[in-house]
């Protein structure tokens, strides 16, 4: 039997205990604080398989070093990342699987079909927040990993497996695991693409802008200047940057179908505390994306510019200047060189399991990988099974079927990459 | 002496008491359902001076029974209305002096040079919230009343002297007044008019439309349709119908010098909820004013129909119309006839008091003297001494010249109107 039937045959083997595993962790809510007992599972787990495993909370101090730290709160007590290592036989190239355990509030329970943590399995569809982001890509990846161990294959290079905390509200999981010490020649994350291969994600920023108009009686409005008027002039400005902004992606061949690459969308525009008064104050709230390759700190200087510019279509802000304060979401872009060998492997091995040409993108979010990328320098690649539009959305699934694909492309892809001893 | 010189006389030997009964006043904090013991106050004062003194918690059942209710409160216990009536000896005119005790918070204490509700003088000027709208104002009309007293003057007409809870938040106290019969032949309302004359005053409704979008992912906005730029739409309509419902006022000689005589204020603007969401639902909340002549419903009506208008200008609107609900302010406008006997008795004693014209203009903002108009059928007149653009202000201040010369005129047109037994 051939290496890829092996593989193909142990993971059909044994999906009834992976569904149940998946299962489990989606049944726990792992929402930011309450991840403690999902990475018990998965930290058992991993020692059931023989894996080193190591699981610690991460230290806020030793955070607070790092430029890439974006905290939401205020320590990480019992809030622990798993790592498991299964180390290499020999030299050769290590391979770190990142996934996050953390997952965002499943809203209002009441549009749920099933319960938000049922796991209900349903036409090959297994049900609940976070299935598709991320527990259905981290279980391909284990999968990958146990089916390696399943046939006895001793590789040459370490395969790390990281199950982070933190990664919807800013990275301090996977921050933390780089600053353990956990390194690798290239990173796999397998977010919801699709089975489609990132080998660029965008970063990801969210913005406040402040703008000041001149409160007044609403009888007298004329009196005064409202801060919606202004908060429009800038909303239209964050607009014109993001036009500015993508015009030279929408050439790259990962980001063609993409109508906009790395989108500046405004989520929230808040003006005025009183019907009757002339509105003083208008906030505008967004998420700023990163193009592949531009520093945090060049993508703020740039919006930083645009709202400098205001005071030329408007003198007011020349008095009173629109500010920008970063807060939540902070993430780097991430990505490898586009011929990276691991790049090619995995390509190779999608057609080899699928008969079928990989689609190639970019990212339209920000995801761990940027951390990998530029705190941690790895090069990461984004190949996961979930369904890009169920997440953070109302009866969020993932496909049973892809998360098995998965497993079996990113199987092989670790066994050509690592290499085998002997 | 003249009648004219023994009033002036008589309000000049009493205005150390006057000025620190409005200190007591003011320094009772009458924001919304704390009004009882500024109120207390007021029934002993009215009763010292032997008026028929009237106290009473408004009735909500009774209230609701009334078009013109607009509850923000679910009852009125503890928040009392007064009344106290000088009545005529004879056959005469009668008069109603209005004025409402709630005062709107006073923000925040700290941007206050004395207290908030210090009652501080300094150059003539008594500060607290509520001085100038409209406690300065009630004491003008005490003043008045209590100076007709003093003299020994027998009027023909019923003086009626209404200290109302309530205007602030829609005008509860006065409908109550009106329910609970007390009728003039004339309303006089000393809101701060800087002395100006309004025979015609504005209504004024709050508003708050919701306009939809549709949800997306801030990573593929474009799939989504976001709130706040529909919202923008009918902020523009909005204006347009302001612009349009102008138009006809500025030729008014009341309105001439007013470049929005009735505004439509957008007080607040709010969309979104999370910063990487495409916002689904803004919320766009504000002051319309109504027109003097117009009645609310019509007013709302031509609201009504420039909402639906907006389908022409985007098909969006078909499907998910912009929808307006009205709540808190809900005032109709009100006035007099411009050939009121009452108002060129006002005009006259106005002239002889200050030997200059009176400004005779229209109100920009909508008070219980439309109440009194369209609810109770009386004739109203606004006439008082408050600086207008301290209403609602930090420092608020009344000039105390003002309040002793807005008595005088008020009171020298009492007599006249009511008219003196021989």
């Amino acid at each position: 039997m051939s290496l890829n039937e092996q593989v193909k045959e142990n993971i059909a083997k044994n999906k009834e205990d992976y569904i149940e595993y998946l299962q489990k962790i989606v049944q726990e809510q792992t929402i930011t604080g309450n991840e403690k007992k999902a990475q018990q599972i998965v930290a058992d787990r991993l020692t059931s398989k023989g894996l080193e495993v190591d699981v610690w909370d991460p230290d806020y101090e030793e955070l607070t070093k790092s430029e890439f730290f974006n905290p939401l709160r205020d320590n990480y007590d019992n809030s622990p990342n798993v790592v498991g290592v299964l180390k290499g036989k020999g030299e050769g190239p290590s391979v770190i699987l990142n996934g996050h355990i953390d997952v965002v509030p499943e809203g209002d329970v009441n549009k749920w079909t099933d319960h938000p943590y049922s796991g209900a399995v349903k036409d090959g569809k297994l049900y609940g927040r976070g299935t598709t982001d991320m527990k259905g890509g981290n279980v391909s990846t284990l999968i990958a990993l146990e089916t390696i161990i399943n046939l006895g294959i001793e590789l040459k290079g370490d395969v790390i497996y990281e199950s982070v905390i933190e990664e919807e509200t800013g990275g301090a999981g996977t921050l933390s695991a780089i600053q353990r010490g956990y390194h690798a020649d290239i990173a796999i994350v397998p977010e919801p693409s699709e089975m489609k291969i990132f080998p660029q994600q965008q970063g990801s920023l969210w913005f406040k802008v402040t703008v000041k108009g001149e409160a007044a009686h609403g009888g007298t409005r004329y009196e005064g200047v409202s801060a919606i008027d202004k908060g429009w002039l800038v909303y239209k400005k964050i607009l014109e940057l993001e036009e500015k902004r993508n015009e030279p992606l929408r050439k790259d061949p990962l980001y063609k179908d993409n109508p906009i690459p790395i989108p500046i969308n405004i989520g929230q525009f808040n003006a005025g505390n009183f019907p009757s008064s002339v509105p003083e104050i208008a906030t505008i709230e967004g998420r700023y994306g990163v193009a592949p390759g531009e520093t945090l700190q060049e993508a703020k200087e740039e919006f930083k510019k645009m709202l400098e510019g205001l005071a030329e279509i408007d003198e007011r802000f020349e008095k009173d200047p629109a500010t920008v304060t970063w807060g939540g979401i902070h993430l780097p872009p991430g990505g490898c060189d586009l011929d990276h060998p691991m790049l090619e492997i995995l390509k190779d091995k999608y057609e080899e399991v699928k008969n079928e040409q990989p689609i190639l993108a970019g990212s339209t979010w920000g995801t761990d990988g940027g951390l990998l990328t530029q705190a941690g320098n790895i090069p990461s690649i984004i190949f996961g099974p979930g369904t890009t539009s169920m997440a953070h959305y109302t009866n969020e699934y993932v496909e049973l079927d892809k998360v098995f694909e998965t497993a079996e492309i990113i199987c092989l892809s670790i066994i050509e990459w690592c290499g085998i001893v002997k």
